[in-house]
């Protein structure tokens, strides 16, 4: 299992989820950027705006290697090696309140000491905490965990719930997922079982997310949910920009910042001391918005 | 000169600043929220939303004391310890693109070994920067140094423009101003004189944002101007909840997350790979958004 066949197969991922993306909107087109990583590498980027469900949207591919850089050597504990880092990552901001943003990442690394692990997830951002979507999301990723590995979809839900939480907020960034890092063959897995999993997951999106949309985009909504959604956009920056991992990872490492940074939403808004009105939907959706819900 | 005097002498500085802006602005009132830190302490926020001017201004005052938290005392190289400090903070985001986006901190700490210093600084995010305006805010912090030290504004300019970079972007936050930390007491400059030097720099806001305020308030501007705005603004967010010390130091110790993010502007927009058109108003104003400049 060489490393160029995984980012084959994820440059193929990414194909197949943009078309079902497209299709599923009806008008919008992602538009691609080529770019080329100075120290090694580059990447395929895939943006949609303003198409009629998907308000911004960026499905990214890239494959970037080279000498591992100072700040992760650190943060790993490593000695000097080279490297090399391959994934999709897609962020779905949709226009209408009633349609969640979503979330996906798969990403391959390696380094030259023979070390190489596989990482990802999928987790969901509903502006409305609806628990018929939540079951139904929850229940397709742990439908895929389930074929891999009777532990997987406990384990990664609960790391999920750590990874997506905002501290300061003391509330979590939407209903969670699944996440796991790490994941390196040893006696009972080899790299290709671990594969596999990992296209499980990547191959769950366009199923999982493609249902939420069809569900909820003739829902009606006016100015309170436009507004509501706007407060939740803002708690996403929040968590991009002061707590993401991949996010730091990616500025610290000066990958592409317009490519990093297509996780943002198109608007988003920050009212003083905000706080829904008591038995109000948005109301609801906070107290959601903790870990340990079992959805499944 | 105890602490006590140092944090009244702020408590009258956010009064002053209050009834000046109240005054700038017209309709607009400053909302105030007190409150209590659970390990110590506590302040006054005071918020102002949709003025006839101000779109989202926060003038904060707080004196917080307790144990040094773990975190702060490993980045300061300190052994246990207890501290006192205090200070003002304001970020005025206007309704009009014309109009700079304003920040000001003035703060005082103090820990029970005796160590105390000061820190603060003024700066300025315009949305367009105009060279006549850009060099009366310098020409106005130069003043205020030069009373003090010949050197200040030499000094605490370039403190500015390295402090307010974005690393990622490879541009300013705006077109800086003035920023110093650490200035303790020693044998050519007594405690007295320290904070004759910081109520300077706090007595300065005023005078200088309405000037901007008065000078602006009138000039026309459409959605372009307000499209390029909430791009500004998306910078704003990006320096404050990636970079800003303050922001990171406040959100670590458990502080008042509303009070903290009070900076974050009521609006924000990310585009992508948004670049204006060549010869643009906009595309000038990136080419000032780099340390060096000589405004004063």
């Amino acid at each position: 299992m060489e490393k160029e066949k995984i980012a084959d197969w994820f440059q193929r991922l990414q194909d197949s989820i943009c078309k079902a993306l497209e299709k599923a909107d009806g008008s919008g087109r992602f538009q691609e950027d080529l770019w080329d990583r100075e120290a090694g590498g580059g990447g395929r980027s895939r943006v949609m705006t303003t198409g009629s469900i998907i308000e911004k949207g960026g499905v990214n591919f890239s494959a970037v290697h080279g000498d591992l850089p100072l700040k992760i050597r650190e943060a790993l504990g490593l000695s000097k090696a080279t490297f090399y880092a391959t994934g999709v990552s897609i962020v779905i901001h949709p226009f209408s309140p009633m349609i969640p943003i979503v979330h996906m990442n798969v990403r391959y690394f390696e380094l030259s000491d023979g070390q190489c692990w596989f990482g990802g997830g999928i987790d969901l951002t509903p502006h409305y905490v609806v628990a018929e979507d939540a079951a139904f999301f929850h229940t397709q990723l742990k439908n895929a965990c389930d074929k891999h590995h009777a532990s997987y979809y406990k384990t990664f839900k609960a790391w999920a719930d750590d990874y997506f939480y905002i501290k300061h907020r003391k509330e979590t960034r939407g209903i969670g997922g699944i996440f796991f890092d790490k994941l390196t063959p040893n006696e009972n897995t080899n790299k290709e079982t671990l594969f596999r999993f990992v296209q499980e997951v990547g191959t769950a999106f366009s199923p999982t997310y493609l249902h939420l949309i069809e569900k909820n985009k003739a829902l009606p909504f006016g100015k309170k949910e436009k507004t509501w959604q706007m407060v939740r956009r803002g708690r996403y920056v929040e968590f991009n920009l002061v707590l993401d991992k991949g996010t730091k990872f990616g500025l610290d490492t000066e990958g592409r910042t317009e490519s990093i940074l297509m996780s943002l939403p198109p608007q988003a808004n920050w009212l003083y001391d905000h706080k829904p009105s008591p038995g109000s939907a948005e109301e609801q959706t906070i107290h959601f918005l903790q870990k340990g819900i079992n959805w499944a």
